[in-house]
Order: structure tokens, then sequence, then C-alpha cells
């Protein structure tokens, strides 16, 4: 089966408050690379400035003991995820990240790559939002119009990333984030899962595992919302199903 | 010159906090459609809910002394925006919305009726997304892929509705408005006039006026941003070269 081989970081947020870049998945993130992996593919295509991303990232990384290559930096962006150790797609904007996904014509090959090669995949925010079936749950502006809303596809469900409570002082009445994903499940049924800032989803094979400092929130259509704490076994996710 | 005839009233939000259905803006819905116009013709497509929505609707304009009909209830939307005196396209998911006016063929009639003949069009949150030149300024998650972005194109700008500013004290790290409209702004260079909750804007031909009881704010492509009192005259935004 070609999803036993999987295995995916994915991160709601790439800094949490009140801390630097990645500070708060650091461990995670080191156990999940492990000693094996020593070149990280980074794909900084959700944020303008390419160059300036990639060292950002690149600078963490090196902390950690990875050395960190721009997807941008090579001239066949296809031929970089073949080659590929590990991947790491960073956030931005959802939808200039998947527009320049499909531009470059990696995405049926990092599926390809994660799913039967089982090179690891990390994500966070956008790169989270990516790695599932669709991007209709980002919270990102639709600033260009990618050709499809389907996204890489490596697990068979929807994340909500940054997904934030509506906060009972306001007086703001645009829809808080349960009322979109509400209206989402007025056109489809694939379920939501809400990472809050904090969290990340672990998944191997066919196990996923809520790890970080914060709660999940999963939305079923018709259903009533579930929160889950980190370490929750949420492998029935997996499950086409469920 | 085709745009002479133009009289739009976009509006950002239908609620303001603590007010019922459209209450914040009856005065000038009043004063916009005036004592000549009998029937609005309602375009409830943002919501799912679409006789649910026209009543609401309906008994709101009742109250005001005006008659709406739904268009979903025509058998043809396009012979009823052909013979429609005024036109009201209310909010909800804006990618709904804008997907719902290319399936029923609508969204050019609508131009035609507005720019060519001068019938008056009304919009409120979703409904001023699509009367600009694109919906990339929604605040909306993207439930549904619409054909294209491009919307009905009555002004030569975009507006982000519900505009509203960063929070100090937030501890979330998603992206401000701001820096959403910042990111549009590394894309495209059209303006974006940002709508705070209980202002709209008013145009009548060649003039802009923005009325309510909240400032707008103005994001033009690397210029300082600028703050607008009701009251003021916006006609600027009107020329396309500005
Ligand atoms: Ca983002
Ligand atoms: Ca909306």
């Amino acid at each position: 089966h070609l999803t036993l081989k999987r295995v995916l970081l994915l991160v709601s947020n790439s800094t949490l408050h009140g801390s630097g870049y990645l500070d708060h998945c650091q461990q995670q993130i080191s156990d999940f690379f492990g000693k094996s992996v020593k070149r990280v593919l980074f794909v900084p295509y959700a944020l303008h400035d390419r160059d300036g991303y990639t060292k950002t990232a690149r600078d963490k990384f090196r902390t950690l003991g990875y050395e960190v290559d721009g997807i941008h930096e090579a001239a066949d962006p296809v031929e970089a995820v073949r080659k590929a150790e590990a991947i790491f797609i960073g956030g931005g904007n959802t939808f200039r990240l998947l527009k320049s996904l499909y531009d470059n014509q990696v995405v049926s090959e990092i599926r390809k790559r994660v799913l039967e090669d089982g090179v690891p995949y990390m994500g966070s925010s956008a790169g989270t939002n990516v790695a599932t079936i669709s991007i209709s749950t980002t919270n990102d502006m639709p600033i260009v119009y990618p050709p499809s809303f389907a996204a890489i596809g490596l697990v068979p469900f929807n994340i909500n990333p940054h997904y934030i409570d509506p906060d009972a002082n306001s007086r703001h009445m645009g829809e808080t984030r349960e009322q979109r994903i509400t209206q989402y499940h007025e056109e489809v049924d694939t379920c939501v899962l809400g990472l809050r800032e904090g969290c990340m989803l672990l998944v191997e094979g066919n196990k996923a595992t809520l790890l970080g400092s914060t709660n999940a929130r999963l939305f079923s259509r018709g259903k009533p919302r579930v929160e889950y704490n980190p370490g929750s076994d949420l492998s029935f996710l997996l499950n086409d199903a469920h």
C-alpha cells in the first residue's frame, strides 16, 4: 500500500508568539528528519522574496544540523524534487504557493516522492494546506489564480492552519473561522482539522498523532466538533472512509 | 462615456455589531434607491439557503418601501437581470457568489445593465467584492473554485470589506489584514480600498463619496496608506490612471 511509506510533519504556524522562526517545533523537526537526512529541499514559493526566505530557513535548519537547498536555486525544480532527501514547504500565501507549484510542475512529483519513495515532507502553514486534499480551507487572500484548488493530496482530509476560536469580546462581524468552515461543509463533506497555533500533526504511514502545546479541533460535516489534546491518535483521519 | 450612468452603493458589512440586518445603512439605502424604484432584484448566491436569505432581505426592504424578487426564483436569471429596476447582491461567501454568477451567466449582463442602463447596484460585503475588478481581496475561504477571480468590474479598483486594523494585544501570528493586502500588491498594482465595518462607498457616475460612521483606509502599491473620513471625495479612484 502506497501510503505506508508516508512520513509527514504538518505544522500549523512557522512562528509562535514570543519566539523565533520554527523555535516552537524545533525538537519535533529534529526528531522528524533524524540523523540520516543531511539536506532538506526548501520550497519558498509562498513568499515573494524567495532568496530572503530561503536564507531564513537555511539559518534555522543549520542550527539543527541540516543543510537547506532552495528549489528556486535549482536549474530544474522537478529534478530537484527527484533528488531530494527531504522536503520542507514554508508558509506565506497559499494561492501564490499552489500556483507556483503548478507552474513549476512539481505537484505530482512531490506526491510521488513522498507517497512512493518515503521522502519526509514537512509543511508549515500554507505548506501544510498544500499537503492536504485542497487549499479550500486556507485563511489567505486569493492574490493570484491557481489552475485548481486541488493540492498535493498527501492526506485525505483538509487542514485549517492558524485555527482560532471566536473572540467573545469582538465587535467585528466578519465570519468567524468556524463559520467559514461550516460554509465549506455546505459544499463538500471532507473533514477539516483545525490546527491551533502551537500544534502540528505527525503522520507515519497510516498513523497520525497530534503533537505540540495546543489542541486541535475537528470539523466533520453535520457532526459535533471534537477537541483533541496533544498526544491524541488521529489515525482514523487517514482512512478515506472514516 | 459609459460610466456616467453608473450608480452604486457598496457597503462593507450587512450587519453592524449591536444592530439588525442593514439597519446601520437603511437611510443610505432609502436615499440610494429613492422613490422611483419599486422592486429590487436580490441575488442571494453567496449563502447556501437562498430562500431564507431572500426572506431576510425581503422583510428588511419592505420596511423601507421596496419589494424584493430573488433572482433564483426566476425561470431565467439573465432575463431577470434584463428586466431589473435595481439590483442588490448580498454578502456571504465570495467564491460561492462569484461562481454562481458565472454559472448563471449573469456577470456581463449585470455589468451592462449597471454601466449602460444606469440600473442602481447595491452590494454588501461579498456583493461589494464582486462589484470591483476582482475578488482577490476578499476575506472569505475558497470553498468552491470559480472559473476566474475577475468580477463584474463596475469600478476600476478593489475593495477589502470588513477591513480591520491589527489588534495590538493579539498573540495570533496569522497575517494581519494589512499584511495580506501587501502580499496582493506584491503581485498586482490595483488600489485596494479597505472599508471598515460601518462605512460604504457611494458612486454616482464619476463621483465617489465615502458614507457611514467609520473611516476607510486606502492601500496603493508602494505608497503610504491614507485614511479617509466619511464625507471624503474619493472620485480619483474612478480614474483608471490615478
Ligand atoms: Ca498565510
Ligand atoms: Ca464573507
